[in-house]
């Protein structure tokens, strides 16, 4: 390894950056930051800042998130990391891309401190985007629907109680396509991971219909026993 | 973002490393560098180094694969970035790990310009590792089992043409668990990306057995019609 005796100057530097998705009025959400300075002045960027020091890598995006936008996550992966040379017009900046997800209680915002503007975009009206973000985004829409069909994070999305019919439209909003409701229904009930509660409300057809709540303890208990949840 | 008047001074520096996969003699192989100088001196660690201004990220796995093993990669994929504070005792390093496969007939080594041994090891017999290596490896192992199960990648692993029953002990061997033989068949050949070749060898139990060929505009053709790979 070239690093043994003499440890190379290096120009990079580090920065977070955080794709944090919310789901409201059946669309799905991204939050995205009006940048105060340049480069890219005035456009909507990816919330997210440098790397300090003392601090994990998901230290520094939950601390740039509260910063910019004053919310908390419910959900945080990391996506990839972009390192393209040119990426940055000022100096080589590597970003840690990170996928995060905010239930739709959780999503108003407060007042922040370090931007100009922090705001939800519906992810199919969005303005350019400064840097290569609009990648970074996409990236992240990718992941996000691949992880619908086999993991249940579908419900990091809803409300805590939801109506069946809000988890199928969920479905077919995010990965962009018609749903075979019958062959939706039949496979996710068969999980056993929904919990049906006895309060009913209108389905906003008029007809009384159950809400439901994701039963996180079951679904865990599954995992031990080789159960693959999967959405075809 | 607070990065907007002064640039923060940032100690954190970058490096790639690369779990290469490889199999041979129906073993999942990985490929170690002993290390020159501390830290760790002397022990086995990932091979990879510190990433050069002008390069991208992938250009520098590259580069450090061919300073430190001579060998040239089939498959190259990011698999995720450690960035744990304290993961390297001299200052902070955050690592961008890649995961990268060899076809086994391209496997030997040569000489190598810039550290003292390069091995392969069997994944089930490894030697303790340097850092946090152990924990990027597992990572990759993980990574590639969930791979084979919905991307053709174990045809990057063997060699061009192979018998079915080579197809059969790489799964087998890597997800680390009995195959129902049948069934993988029926599922592998119904999805019509192997070419059965005219030439026929013996099994290893005596009978005469066809060579297969991954087929892979057929497969690349496939994935615009909706299809997917999936063995369940």
């Amino acid at each position: 390894m070239s690093e043994a005796f003499q440890y190379p100057q290096q120009g990079i530097r580090l920065t977070v950056d955080a794709v944090v998705f919310g789901y409201h009025s059946d669309r799905l959400q991204v939050l995205l930051i009006r940048r105060k300075y340049a480069p890219f002045e005035g456009q909507w960027a990816l919330p997210g800042g440098f790397v300090a020091e003392p601090e994990s890598l998901e230290q520094a995006v939950e601390r740039e998130l509260s910063e910019e936008t004053g919310l908390k996550i419910n959900y945080l992966e990391q996506l990839f990391s972009f390192g393209e040379p040119r990426r940055d017009p000022r100096f080589r900046v590597v970003s840690i891309a990170y996928m995060a997800i905010i239930r739709s209680d959780n999503m108003p915002l407060q007042a922040s401190t370090d931007a100009t503007d922090a705001q939800w975009f519906d992810t199919q009206e969005l303005p350019p985007l400064a840097f290569d973000h609009a990648q970074i985004l996409e990236k992240a829409i990718t992941r996000l629907r691949s992880k619908l069909r086999y993991q249940p994070i579908g419900f990091d999305l809803l409300p805590e109680k939801f109506l069946f019919s809000d988890l199928e439209r969920l479905y077919s909003t995010i990965l962009d396509q018609p749903l075979d409701r019958r062959n939706f229904r039949k496979k996710i009930l068969s999980f056993g991971i929904l919990e049906e509660l006895s309060t009913k409300v209108s389905d906003g057809r008029g007809r009384p219909a159950s809400l439901y709540r994701f039963d996180l303890d079951r679904y865990q208990a599954l995992q031990h026993e080789n159960f693959y949840f999967e959405i075809p």
